[in-house]
């Protein structure tokens, strides 16, 4: 099967019927095409529709290949001043994005992301751009933390290895949350940080589960009850999303070519993911096959 | 300390300041007042207030007694033929209200409200006057599900000793509930019931934790991430809860006087509380001493 | 260009892909099929699509002929005891399930309906099943209101004539509306309806204007400002309308079939439109061609 | 009568239940105190209390005076860094957050706003920071627009002495505004441009009335109807509106000191008031008594 699904390219050809792209035109794919007949693709949630064909979700090949097929409105053109690289990174900004508007933040208010790789760090920069005032990086790593803070985040507080609770206790304190964080976003999937966000969410606040990890594990789930917490799960991207992120960046209120830290040719892409799964390096472009 | 926080009376005495209220109104208690100045308080969320004084809640003294202090705007009239007794159960129903607000429920939608104790019974009451055309009740004991039926559910599914996922498979199943439940309560609080709730919401759908439990518990979490399950935390009740509780009871859309199994003085308190706890009933009215 | 909106009937043939209906299933049918790729299709308002193709309106033929092709989704079996002629009404049930639902009317509240019309005495009946505890239907026609009462309404308020201030004054007085009402809905398109309503909400209440009248007229938008109203269009129906129009008939908790005042055959169409437009009967069913 | 409502000092006493301010802390203060107690203040709403008690509104005295006592929660704490003045801004900047909060703007959205006097601007420099990427300055100054334009907005349109369909039209085309702005505010409270102003709003758009003007207009409803378009009204500023425009100016996100035009002592009051009634400067500062 064919990997791959965070990709830019040019348009080589158009059918009939499509109005807005031409052939030349710079686009990045939105890799994920709905249904657009069921419920939930009827009430605006794609993301959420049971027949998604996703690329590189079988049986759907994905998009590291010469030429890919999608529908006009999943292709987003791209202003000139965009290099086809960061328009890549549109997809990755999307799940952000996404993660970002479910944790409903507001002009104001203090959000703390668990994890500083990829997803946590873009996570920061759209939090920013919608208006959060305290933007706190959640990491074990320092040299992550650091990048962090000159990314997107105000303040850093690296993980202690000590209870939830205390951890929790902590992070409030250092990072002056008062009574808690407004919203907190779980871009690790990893127990302790889970439980140490929920135990650091103030009273009303909203919890975003983004990184994927175990499927079942210890859960403070009172804490979310008599907190009365918001806690909302976040899956890929929907209606709007990608447009956001194709937005942010065009604009430059965000910038993402700070997450690029490498390029390889099409027959080296092995070795890419080989490196980034091994944490070298956050973000490696694959170029096309010629 | 005095117990008690489930109440009605007659008012005795008014402050110089209160214009809706005078002796010999009768009224229901709402036990609980915040500060009316926190973020919280102003935001209208007064019941996530860290300053409430909540009747029986240490420091503050319940209301089994002959006399209550309250201020006028947490006393709620009531009309003539609504009698007393049924006038403290506006406590527990305000409770049912508010966990079903939590759950978004919509005129149409399926809900289903794991125990059918008195706080699931008005959840599943409450689901009904909300739209709700599917609600099914999930309990372990048959003769409580027998009640729930006759109160109001639709629908009832006695929980099997099979995994959760298997439990939620067949609950969907019988039930009828196709891609899962638009909605579900947790009045439990106990670990199986809330597994197998989380397999049984549809994608996208609203689950809320009413029952108070163990703090911690093997939780199935990345199927909240995955299914971007609203997950929401219900405490006590906030703004228009209590108004709208008066008003179902007086309007006749919700009675609650089917859960009244036993009456007794003020004298046999204790032997109530025993009953309740030992499972011997569902609400049992005190009467005030002379 | 052949007329109608408003219909039912049953499958005779289905294309190879459809899954979910088959040849002799009873059908009621969303006489609008959006573009699915728009903005608006995508965030789940598929009512504002530009593209809309809806029936009966220019280029598009309407559904008063033998045979009526339409996709799969806009197609809702209905069940065995929903007679055909009561399916066809989802129509304008449905548009009663969106104007209401643009209220957002919440359990426990009042909600005024100027005009006892087809749609206004629909949206009189879904706000009831949503749970309104207060339904004001206003009207100039004793007979109209004396309808409404019987169907939905709780209260009848006849128009006075006299200044828009004073007429809001008196309808707030008599129906016991305190400082105004929750929700007002416009099923008129009239002026002095329009200007009465927007002075007997109450502060933060909703207005919404379902029915339509001449383009511009004077209106008191500072109390809209003042009073901080939330003021909402509406426009056909979306996503779920449909169904839960359908769910309300079949479920028995909304009954439609009192609107239907006469039958005719297919060849007599011409008379009952002549007849509804004077105001003779509410809903005419038009039997389909042998 | 004592007038004045945008103002800020120092303390000078605090009362014995006071914990978070003391004698010496520099605050600003927010101007109307509700009665806490009302559904309008319990459900979050303050500003829409009956009760309100509001600075040199009567019987209210203003804050124009060596002192004025207020309720410690309507004291906000001002950073060392910001001066006095800016501080007696955050009134008008509060006005500003909460008009643009009712227009429900989300990032990437574009919004025209009708209006380059003080709470038009502010509303402009809100919206920046709540992430709008195109903001539209609409007045008939070319120096109002100007300044717009170095301030916050990222267009100026100059409004056309033709129709208000034929204004909106040219308006949408010259700031490339596709099918409409997705909310537009109007700080105006002026018939031409609130009928511009509707016409030009997107389908499912938002519509704001900030500005006061006549009672009564001429106004194009059926385009609310038809487009479905939200319109809600704002009056003054609620929960949290103060406390985002504190932070807004301390985080230096937002700046107002470029509208404060001039500065006067006390006893020169009245001229002040003279001079920016006949337009001449943004805000003056009007120093408090020796």
């Amino acid at each position: 099967m064919v990997l791959g699904h965070e990709s830019a390219g040019i348009v080589e050809e158009v059918g009939d019927k499509v109005t807005t792209l031409k052939k030349g035109d710079r686009v990045t794919l939105e890799p994920g095409v709905p249904c657009r007949r069921c419920p939930r693709c009827r009430e605006g949630k794609y993301n959420l529709c049971v027949d998604m064909a996703f690329a590189a979700t079988p049986p759907y090949d994905g998009t590291l290949a010469k030429y890919y097929r999608l529908p006009e409105d999943f292709c987003y053109k791209i202003a000139d001043h965009v290099p086809l690289e960061e328009a890549a990174l549109v997809e990755p900004l999307s799940v952000g994005v996404h993660i970002t508007k479910q944790a409903d933040i507001k002009p104001g208010q203090s959000v703390v992301v668990f994890g500083a790789g990829p997803v946590g760090l873009l996570c920061m920069a759209v939090a920013k751009s919608f208006g959060a005032t305290k933007i706190v990086a959640v990491d074990i790593n320092e040299e992550r933390l650091a990048f962090a803070q000159k990314y997107a985040a105000t303040h850093a507080f690296r993980s202690q290895r000590v209870s939830p609770q205390e951890n929790a206790r902590i992070l409030t304190e250092e990072c002056d949350l008062g009574l808690g964080a407004d919203a907190i976003i779980d871009a690790t999937g990893a127990e302790p940080c889970i439980q140490t966000a929920i135990h650091a969410v103030r009273t009303g606040g909203t919890y975003v589960q983004g990184g994927m990890g175990k499927p079942d594990i210890n859960f403070p789930i009172m804490a979310v009850c008599a907190k009365e917490i918001n806690f909302r799960g976040s899956f890929r991207y929907g209606p709007g999303d990608y447009q956001l992120a194709v937005d942010l960046i065009t604009s430059g209120s965000l910038s993402v070519k700070e997450l690029i830290t490498g390029r390889v040719k099409f027959e080296d892409a092995e070795q890419a993911f080989k490196d980034v799964h091994a944490a070298k390096g956050i973000k490696v472009i694959i170029n096309g096959p010629e």
